[in-house]
């Protein structure tokens, strides 16, 4: 099912929220209806918790939303698009136009997003962070779905300084939030998030490294595609990134502002909105991680409300995701990105949450349970 | 979409078939037309194969059905339905009754099968393969999507000698084919396997094992929840049923009659139809994939046809799957059986369709490709 919602209304949100208050506003999940729910699955007529992570899928959602009627039918897809200046050090194998090209597509509905968010019922929102070219909805086809809320025209070369400013890493995750929060308040149940931004698993990838700890030989992957020069010229680029920046990694919004970027920073916030009122939010890949990884260093709780839609076959991606103790839903071999993971995983949470709903119990059913 | 058709029209089929005649005349997938779908594939608006498996999965579809828009939007779960003697053995938690009982609430729309099946647009139909209760579906609530087709009201119990007889062994299968023939008549382009019978995981073990080649103890699992007393039992009733019997693992009829169940050649019937008619079929967890081993043992090309839905928890799977070259699509930590597995994996498969003839190209789009 998907909202009607109209582009002014998102745009028009103007509440004023102070990265500190949202912060300190974050709750864990209510664990009373986490063992609710757990009592409720143990009542269906199948052997005990035999589905598996679809039980903890269901479970979770029940926490989340403290219901035992969790409700996922109304999704929605934010797709944070961003450029970087680091492609100036040959880190990618597309041109930098791309990421506006791919912004025209996801608007005429012709990406892989787009088909698998209409097959998963989920709206896709694509959210201006700061990339280069200066869109304007009003004249293009499927405009209606784009929010340009740029902080800059790109970020800038992060091998030669902060690849934006402190009050500008701040302003992307706030804007994020504020774009999320609108969707949220107009009803949508459950959040995914997306990326579009030639370049971006170089930053990426440094935020894992730093966020996590990792090395860059187990963090720097090949990206949409680069040779091994390639792949050996990204990792130089992220160690001479977090050598002449050197991230603090207990300040999440130093590492965005040193190495991220726009659109992680956006992802980030869209998080922290998912957490302060109480929604799901599934993440995509290797940039929706980054993103999840800064959300997280600014606040640990987020990740009670995170699903992880997919494994990515990008190198860092598994490190990312078990720092955060985040156990994937699908893991097929994708790196797309532009949420097309989260949106695919939607289609599994739903399923979780009609069977926790619909199935009978042994006793509706009339079955005998297990013998004595 | 559900297919509507109606009971009587499936009963009605009665056309003649003969198992040789079925595995003589099963072909490979057409190799021309997988190699024109990796060609549009590599025109799709995306790093070069980005959705990873949802490639393959398209890909294959193309191949089988021999054409660039395959098309999976009529789904059926068949759900074989048997009794087995060896629970005389003490080999399930659950009391026997339990496969008529559960039978009821499919029909009723009350089971995990249900839900799962609603949600992806498939008709679920169960057939009464050998289950002991005698069932009227003239008098059952659902009963419109009861095929009673009972080979025997349950097999011998196989420590004593043979499950069935060899005659029994090959109307199960051509039950099974014929029952998919009718399904796939009538408009069925995608279909799933599931299994019920208070047991059945035995047997499937000892089917595993011995056409596997696969030690017991990698091969024996606990099934709905025998605890670990009960899997030592189980181990042991599997060991003395293929001691006793002496199955030949080069004749999949041979390995059916002496360990098998009538769901489990149901099974394998249902997958020599979709093979031979060329449509593909997923297969859920442990019980379809012994009757998928039978149906492989009788005619190794099946192969082509076949989707593993998922990586079922229950032990051996992962060995069956393996010696069948099958890499699940979800592995979800699932083991309820009744096309559970093959129904949610189903999505994933829509999912991968709809990307393959939605995307536009990127001509289509007018986006740069990847820098020379």
């Amino acid at each position: 099912m998907t909202v009607s919602m109209k582009r002014e209304e998102i745009m028009a949100a103007k509440e004023n929220f102070k990265l500190e208050e949202i912060l300190s506003g974050i709750r864990p999940v209510d664990s009373q209806w986490l063992e609710k729910a757990r009592e409720r699955t143990a009542q269906l007529v199948m052997p005990a918790r035999a589905l598996g992570r679809l039980h903890e899928i269901s479970e979770r959602l029940c926490g989340i939303q403290k219901t035992l009627r969790p409700a996922v039918q109304r999704k929605a897809i934010l797709v944070m698009a961003g450029d970087h200046g680091v492609v100036a050090e040959g880190v990618s194998a597309y041109p930098q136009e791309v990421t506006g090209a791919m912004i025209q597509t996801f608007l005429s509905g012709g990406a892989g997003i787009n088909s698998i968010s209409r097959y998963v019922g989920a709206d896709v929102w694509v959210v201006d962070m700061g990339i280069i070219p200066e869109l304007d909805p009003a004249a293009m086809d499927g405009g209606e779905r784009l929010l340009v809320r740029k902080v800059a025209r790109g970020t800038a070369n992060f091998v030669q300084g902060p690849a934006m400013s402190r009050p500008e890493a701040e302003q992307a995750i706030l804007t994020g939030f504020r774009t999320a929060t609108a969707l949220l308040r107009q009803g949508v149940e459950l959040l995914g998030t997306g990326d579009m931004g030639i370049g971006n698993t170089t930053p990426s990838a440094a935020v894992g490294a730093v966020l996590t700890g990792t090395d860059l030989d187990r963090m720097v992957g090949k990206g949409t595609g680069v040779d091994n020069e390639g792949l050996r010229r990204k990792q130089d680029v992220v160690r001479r990134g977090i050598q002449r920046n050197r991230p603090d990694r207990k300040d999440g919004l130093d590492v965005l502002c040193k190495v991220g970027g726009f659109e992680i920073g956006g992802i980030a916030g869209s998080i922290l909105a998912a957490a302060l009122h109480g929604r799901p939010v599934v993440i995509d890949g290797f940039i929706s991680t980054a993103g999840a990884l800064v959300a997280h260093a600014l606040c640990p709780t987020v990740a009670d409300y995170l699903f992880a839609g997919h494994c990515s076959e990008e190198l860092g991606h598994r490190a990312m995701l078990q720092y955060l103790q985040l156990d994937p839903i699908l893991d097929l071999g994708m790196r797309l990105g532009e949420g097309t993971g989260a949106a695919l995983a939607m289609s599994i949470v739903e399923a979780a949450v009609r069977v926790f709903k619909e199935v009978l119990t042994f006793e509706e059913a009339g079955v005998a349970g297990k013998e004595a």
